[in-house]
């Protein structure tokens, strides 16, 4: 299909001065500002319903991964851990994130009433546009509540099969309003973080990680499922649909590439979508990495290869080359994300030893190879500083720890976050929900 | 990531009189005339995609909401609805629904032989594009036929379980070659409803009040399941596959980010990308709005949430903000989808008490909804006014019930619309198509 | 929605010279050079994620049609074969695909040295494009790779349920990295095919019949089932989730939006977008032509409508037009598309009369639909010459049919390509994974 192009240009450039309105005898190259904003906006409402769409992405991983006696709930708490997230933010999150902002709100008269504000008004001009140089506010707020949404689904899957609905519930609603937008801030609100030289370009530490740590600290406070852990050993609990845990990780893949592709947070030159087509490419490269060294390094070491490992190992990949994924060069993606599947492999078993008992290996995904990512720029951007990027890490860290510790520890002393032993036997559909997701295939 | 905005734009304005081509010293601001036709064109063919995957959403919903007997059936009819009415709103529906205009249709003799005319000529140029000031022939085309599409998909969940394969496909044919598109032609043909001041940005009543009002009378022509309302109380016939549901659910929800912005009709300037931007943010809240009231009324309700609740509150938050998602603030937006989950709530069992069997819900989201959502623009869009909303409503209403029951009650004398008693016990897998979707898990 | 479009245009026009930067008093029409190359990259972008997410429709149609006991590997070979795409064809396939390439590879060093010189430098300019008159090498890359993969994809269906996973592996390796590009670059590449005037527009050949002849070595050194074929007749064994069989099948319709949009290689001009426009609307009526048919035709021949002859009739009508999607009338893509229905409906049996197990029926859909879509060229395009495009397709099939058996050959002989009987009555899952798909659903 190639080898027309060199013809259509030359067709276009010969054209271009029959046209009707055309003023130059040559066509001009330089892209007008007003297609700047339109393109930059453009990528932000493609990049958000690709980011969107790993909302599905979660649920389907999820559901495939726990038993058949929790699918109901895992999936109904994906669906509302989105919904109270996309209203949270808004009402709370957003304004937090963006406190220097000098377009997103209007002081403390939208904080206090954050119904007004934040979009801009219909049909505006470039005169009435709140930020000329960027892209549209509302194509940025429907972006960025997609990686807050993001955030709070990696803490759903570690904590399924034993965490009480509304609990679980009350902590997304924090997550999302409070802790993740404020540690957002400084960095991509261009707090002390960005200040000090720290560099996550699509967040490897700022989401991923952060998600990571609400879902370690989380799992540590609820203990592990009952029989986990016996007499030493643990317990294989296989999830009940490995076709949907696939569809997932499909679905997630194809988000990313509106996560990492659209943090370039623009695409009205040339210089950006070559960017962005780096991007595209470098994180494709990583999740292949990933995935095949999960799958070799199972086979030699268990002699079988391991579907949900392969699974993991992709995105272990792909959270690897979230915090660089444009200098890299695709033989480094494609190693970067490699060194996440390795992760994976080792930190599963260990996280068990350790007994943590994370359901869908979300710690080792989201935390382990975030924080792979995060130190992995030094390797490929002259501007990254080993120092900083530790620093930062730790910092993130240890301000989410700490949030998700208080939050998680009143919510067990106030409202217990865990269910009965009964009830967990019983699983939690019939329990909490009183309906099956599968109700009409016994159970072998 | 959003800190290098400025510099971004800064550094392309800096670099521009620098670039080969460049005629001008300055960057000039102005959208070229061209461009608004290309990113116009672009817009529906990206909202059509994302329109055209609705129809894997609904096949999802509604297999994942049938007894399992009657699966392979459900997903049978979403894929033959969809083909059928690909075909017959090409050979009749759309120049019905376009009659004035001025570029889709050679009169006459396009419409005896449609074959021809429909799309514009291969390569074509300013000059001989169908109409410069908006779009490519083929890229509204693509993206009108998958309302009409979504329209049929409508109406097969509620019949589900009980009507034979080919009066449905008939019914289809008839819907997406006449009866939608001549009610879609009185306000988006340019129409007396549309020349009346009635506002439906993208269809809560010309989309999804028709699909429901067809459903409807198809439901009440048709009767219910067997068994399904006994000695005056309502027997549940649970669904077989929830998560199958929830990712229908949320393949719809992304697909309404095409329906909705798409339905701006344009992103060639500042205004229109910015409005699509609110557009899409306001779809997110509605769902959002939608599917947390659901959860937070089934739980005081009924001590348990629902979750099959929970996802068509989210559906009809969608088809509540879908005749305005312009206009209103993120916190209306949200507020109007929460008033489309109170709806979903209450019409459920409403229907029931009524002996009215909707097998998938789809009467209570998209035309309770659907009619809230179409009064409901009057509250933010001040060009609006009540008496024609309802005026246009129950016009649209009228002609859509009597035309479906003239084709219902028809299409019952002559081939009958029902499967035997003992099929519908068998279920329409075995009975109808001979195979099961699930072959090898018993039934418990 | 529609009627509001003359408005708009004529606002923007009326607005333009209040904007701050605006140098002329009208608007101009010409596409400036920047933005063509801006508009190409973001289709092969959009086209690429598009052309990925079949990797999920692949898994998906292949994992509902096998046997719950092999589902597991199913989806371990596709996750894993996409991998290996990814990988094997940026390290040799793309150099190799585009030899007389200006821009892609710098000779020798980069053909030893891959890992660099694939993509552009970050933030490059018009000066530093590799080619500025097409697109970004990067999203060229991505898309171009995603073509790659779904050859391959092709594969794994037909082969199902009794290859063993690494010698599929390695045969994958080998597709992907030398006989797809290789036999790609005799068209794409500007080879001799394209010299000699064959066109095939997105791949019917290229892509699909390669698939096809690899899978129908294959199958043939392979090997039926055991038990498939008994005293003369075909033993059914119908697939164990026919749900994710539909859901594979329109995630692979929509992927096909991509795949034949994205060949169109331009949206930088009215011309390209509008072409775009025509194929994306001919190449749905072509999926519904296919499946339309094999429904009506399954229903007189057989009596039941047969579910997975539908989605096979409209992958098929999908393979018909991706020779040329953009010549025909809407009424010639869905006659194009039907005959590829018929196709499918008579070849599945003619295969199993042959006694060759197609355990997804990727060989009618792919191959045998890949040739007629490729001898259909010459009815709607008046460049075609039936042999060249006879020759053509003998030569592509000569040299896949050549390389695959050979491999699949040595492959046998040196480590074995079948798994044992035992293996294959338990299943690959516990066999060669230990891990169920469904490990709770007890098998009926």
């Amino acid at each position: 299909m190639k080898f027309t192009r060199t013809l259509a240009l030359a067709a276009l450039v010969a054209s271009a001065p029959a046209l009707g309105f055309a003023q130059e005898a040559e066509v001009p190259a330089a892209v007008p500002t007003d297609v700047v904003w339109i393109l930059n906006s453009v990528l932000f409402l493609v990049g958000g319903f690709l980011v969107f769409f790993m909302a599905a992405g979660f649920a389907m991983l999820e559901a495939g991964l726990v038993r058949s006696k929790n699918v109901s709930m895992q999936l109904l708490k994906n669906v509302s851990l989105f919904s109270f997230a996309a209203i949270f933010y808004y009402l709370i999150g957003y304004n937090l994130m963006y406190p220097l902002g000098d377009w997103a709100i209007d002081g403390v008269f939208s904080a206090l009433f954050p119904a007004v504000g934040v979009l801009e008004a219909v049909g505006v001009d470039a005169a009435g546009a709140d930020d000329y140089a960027y892209a549209s506010t509302g194509s940025d707020f429907f972006f960025q509540l997609m990686f807050c949404a993001a955030t709070a689904s990696i803490v759903s899957g570690t904590l399924a099969e034993r965490i009480k609905l509304w609990p679980f519930m009350i902590f997304t609603v924090i997550l999302t309003a409070i802790i993740y937008p404020l540690q957002a801030s400084w960095k991509w609100g261009g707090g002390f973080l960005d200040a000090m030289g720290f560099l996550d370009f699509a967040g490897s530490t700022v989401v991923h990680s952060v998600g990571g740590w609400a879902a370690l600290v989380g799992a540590i406070i609820l203990g592990p499922r009952l029989g986990k852990y016996k007499d030493g050993r643990t317990i294989p609990m296989p999830g009940s649909n490995l076709a949907l845990a696939t569809l997932g990780t499909f679905i997630l893949w194809l988000g990313w590439f509106g996560f990492n592709g659209g943090s370039q947070l623009a695409m009205g030159s040339i210089g950006d979508v070559a960017d962005v087509s780096r991007i595209f490419s470098n994180t494709n490269a990583a999740a292949a990495g990933g995935s095949v060294v999960a799958l070799i390094l199972t086979q030699v070491l268990y002699r079988k290869p391991d579907l949900t490992m392969v699974l993991n190992g992709a995105l272990a990949g792909l959270v690897s080359i979230t915090a660089e994924p444009l200098t890299p060069t695709l033989g480094e993606a494609t190693l970067i994300g490699a060194v996440g599947g390795v992760i994976v492999v080792f930190a599963v078993p260990l996280l068990d030893k350790l007994r943590i008992d994370d359901v869908v290996g979300a710690i080792p995904v989201h935390l382990f190879a975030g924080i792979w990512g995060t130190i992995a720029v030094v390797f490929t951007n002259s501007d990254a500083d080993l120092i900083v990027q530790l620093t930062s890490i730790a910092i993130v860290g240890g301000f989410v720890v700490v949030a998700s510790a208080v939050v998680w520890i009143i919510l067990r002393i106030t409202m217990g976050i865990r269910v009965s032993e009964e009830d967990e036997i019983m699983g939690l559909d019939m329990s909490e929900l009183g309906m099956e997701a599968y109700p009409e295939f016994s159970k072998g």
